[in-house]
């Protein structure tokens, strides 16, 4: 699906499916709405589905992996090759994502979307669809063209539809990509004008304040040079993004399209999924965040959408690590809808 | 074990454990830290258990359960005869704590420390340790004496004693009992002089702005009437307190005497922890917090003892389960220390 018929599919969400949801809940054994976002969260899967009693039984995690050229720049406390190497380990099932995935009984897949190497892994769960080895360094020219931006979107649409075929009911993004803060934070700050840079600009992996000050400089000149235009999400992601950032935008709008909740994880999944936004806000209601990075922008992103993330447990470490820890709660606030008794089942009074 | 005992046998966390789980922490393929609270709480469960690979595979959620005489001033949206109803329905399986709690993998039990009718049932899950029937009304005497003040507490130690013998590895606190965000706010403005009483009280399960109003005067009277001592918890919690409240600081300090972690839910749980950390401070390593509560009061009673919550869900019932939620995010912590490879396992390159 290309990706302006994926944006011409979205609709708003089903509200007679929500009402019916709503009407649900009240009639369990608690206070009106004092399950909170745990109501909430069913509300909108029975919106997203279609379907008052949604059910969540396949999950996925979609890992979207690419390089930077801006990391030549000694913006990230890591090596670039730690990027494909990293792949390597989602696939051996020995990384954080994959640890927290599977508490979640949740799938992992890995899509090389722009790792710098060659990747020639055969695994069941890895997509080679790299659009170009690493994007460029922004410091100098723009990060990609236009038509590789618009790619690595469609590639994020490309996996929706294949887990959409294999059955996945949820789908949570997920990032690798050495040097990514720094494209997900001059995203960002393109869209947040008013906000000064020292405020959106963090350690990352675990830059010290120097690195971090250096960071600020490269973004601010990058800006300064290539003008990226507000109004246009794919002007900004071509010039000071990354291709692994496109792909989680694409993975928001094919949800949204494809009527499936996407959960988002951190920093770079907001940045994602602010482009997402910004393409079309209609796909906003697919959206559920995870969880609050210690990033000092990701709050500011957030914010930008409306979003309040559900787990503030001060994570850095991207993967889809939060987005996994949110499927449980969503696993939580399922569990309640489905086996709670009603106030008449259970012979409870009920309030005034 | 009686509550002095208890108190003396509280010891600091072991530091050999927590600093070779930090170690092993570092070895890991992820930036170091970059699993935020993830890290620190499995650093705490191995101080906890003097376990550098500490195990958590039974879990329980005990739910206390007590009645209010201040109720009858109509402090809460639903009729006392709810508490019973809702202890029957706890051990039917068909309240939220049982649908969050079957998720979380932890069993369910079910305390009497103060219900107001005679509590018959028979059920492994079911203990009888009945104080006395409901609290007085302490807009117009003590709620209870000294003596059963002590007596509260002591259910909450020895229900850790038998969860102990029984193999559970870590509690989760979870109240029943209508009208007590009554008492709970009661015990927190004590401790908080500084707060005005205004921005402390809150809805409860559902009360609308006058209902606010006459439950903030009724504690502000109540105050003043009792004078509480701000040095001495147990004259707070028998002056303005309730026996499920006192049965959770119970829990707590239990959980400190025989080194288990306990989680503690929302707002009448932290309530309860904080008399717990006032009798004696050293249970405060002990204690896991789980969720923010949408009541106002919470996010000042966790600041006072430096706790901060893992979860923002906008909940306010009780019932445990916040905890419930809080020991899946344990899981994935778990999940992650266990099962991630290292760096030299997975021959990824390290960082600066």
């Amino acid at each position: 699906m290309r990706l302006n018929e994926a944006i011409s599919n979205i609709k708003p969400l089903n509200k007679d499916a929500q009402e019916k949801a709503w009407k649900r809940w009240d009639s369990l054994t608690k206070p009106p709405r004092s399950l909170g976002r745990l109501e909430e969260i069913v509300v909108q899967l029975a919106g997203i589905t279609g379907n008052p009693f949604p059910k969540m039984r396949k999950k996925a995690i979609a890992v979207m992996a690419g390089d930077h050229g801006i990391a030549r720049n000694r913006v990230s406390a890591y090596p670039q090759e730690v990027t494909v190497q990293m792949v390597k380990n989602f696939l051996d099932g020995g990384a954080g994502i994959n640890a927290i995935a599977s508490t979640a009984n949740a799938d992992v897949f890995v899509v090389d979307v722009g790792v710098a190497q060659p990747v020639e892994f055969t695994h069941p769960s890895f997509r080679s669809y790299n659009v170009r080895h690493s994007t460029r360094d922004f410091s100098q020219e723009p990060a990609m063209t236009r038509d590789e931006a618009i790619r690595s979107i469609e590639v994020g649409i490309q996996v929706v539809e294949e887990l959409d075929k294999m059955g996945i009911d949820i789908i949570g993004t997920g990032d690798m990509g050495i040097g990514n803060t720094t494209p997900s934070t001059a995203i960002i700050s393109v869209f947040v004008k008013d906000t000064p840079l020292d405020i959106l600009v963090g350690p990352g992996t675990g830059l010290d304040r120097e690195g971090i000050k250096k960071k600020r400089d490269i973004i601010e000149n990058a800006i300064k040079l290539h003008k990226p235009d507000p109004m246009d999400p794919i002007d900004i992601l071509s010039k000071v993004g990354g291709l692994e950032i496109g792909a989680i935008a694409g993975l928001v709008i094919g949800c949204a399209s494809l009527r499936k909740p996407v959960v988002i994880d951190g920093f770079i999944s907001t940045a994602g999924a602010l482009l997402a936004y910004k393409l079309t806000p209609e796909a906003l209601p697919y959206i559920i965040p995870s969880h609050l990075s210690s990033e000092p922008g990701h709050r500011i992103a957030l914010e930008l959408m409306g979003l309040k993330p559900m787990l503030t447990l001060d994570m850095r470490l991207g993967e889809g690590t939060g987005s996994a820890i949110g499927m449980l709660v969503i696993d939580c606030a399922l569990s309640a809808y489905y086996n709670m008794l009603t106030f008449e089942e259970a012979g409870v009074s009920k309030g005034e």
